[in-house]
């Protein structure tokens, strides 16, 4: 069977990509790998039949017909694992791409996500303002540091890699923001994975399913 | 050469085993393998050369002598795939095994880390107390989903694995606080980890350090 991909139901997004399947879907895209979806609502999320896929009632998941993964470092390290071409060969230069996979997923994510949630969460509440500038400030250090490991690279390991498509969804959740506006560096390599034609497959085809609905 | 691991020169939670060397041991603990280390003080961490092998200025770091690692995710993911026994050989307990290892990692340790995070950061604005509720909620989200996936078992994925190693590290954050004391199945799971023979070795090798001092 080709994998199969749970996706959302209805973007919250408007299509615009930031849902985690994205992810997945540039990494297929990459390897040349076909694969089908199966849109989740967000009741059906909930719902015992996809925590036994998901235990965290979310989606992205992927089955293969042999395995069935969640979580989409997992996934992608299983596609990687599966297909030649998203890690290097030698094991220093993956080693290096597997530490900056695992960098983008819990030291840039977390800090993003963070502050993107509180937009939601606590916006009306006369201390947002205080609180945004800490959390602006979180995201900004890992920004930094992220900004001079890039420098004068065009992906993070040499050679484009799986640690570039985590990397390069992560930050895609700032764009936009004066965050990452003033990283010139980075928004540079954020379009230069979004230029990328396996990224552009995937990003028309989440696109095309929330224009259908 | 041995493996060598960075790790705090002064530990910041007095040997209680916090800092995410502990689980890097624990792991070289359970497979068998000797490791030196080479502490690191809070200015060391920053400077060019430590970070030529930590981007961001942290700990710990893993050097083989043919690779150099950063990111705890990215260096147990190596030692498991140096050594047998802390992943799955069938595919399909494999991939489960690895979902649960990633949702350690970017599922339930991020909420943990921000709510610790606030209690140094925000502890004296007036509004932390309404922070914390919200914080506490994103936890307790976690580790009730967590709960039922652990119902029954004692071990995430049937046997003892590098995804078990991952979450008792990163649930242990919790230790002494409510949240995770009115889940009784998450305080056993917590202690089944501790008492691993592998997990004692390594807490006590962090703690004979933190007492040299």
């Amino acid at each position: 069977m080709r994998p199969l991909l749970t996706v959302f139901e209805k973007s919250p997004d408007g299509g615009q990509g930031h849902a985690r399947d994205m992810r997945v879907r540039w990494a297929l895209e990459e390897v040349g790998q076909d694969y089908d979806i199966r849109t989740v609502s967000f009741q059906e999320m909930k719902e015992p039949s996809h925590r036994r896929l998901q235990p965290f009632g979310q989606i992205p998941t992927l089955e293969t017909g042999t395995v069935s993964l969640f979580e989409t470092g997992a996934i992608l390290l299983h596609i990687a694992s599966e297909h030649a071409g998203l890690l290097p060969e030698d094991d220093r230069a993956r080693a290096k791409a597997l530490s900056w996979f695992f960098a983008a997923l819990n030291t840039i994510e977390p800090p993003i996500v963070e502050r993107e949630a509180a937009g939601y969460t606590v916006r009306d509440r006369p201390w947002f303002g205080e609180l945004l500038v800490l959390l602006d400030e979180k995201v900004d250090l890992r920004l930094r540091d992220l900004s001079d490991a890039l420098a004068g690279r065009d992906w993070l390991c040499g050679h484009f890699s799986l640690a570039d498509i985590m990397m390069v969804t992560v930050l895609r959740r700032l764009e936009g923001s004066s965050l990452i506006e003033k990283h010139a560096s980075l928004c540079a390599y954020m379009e230069r994975g979004k230029s990328r034609p396996a990224y552009q497959r995937a990003f028309d085809a989440q696109h095309a399913l929330y224009r259908a609905r």
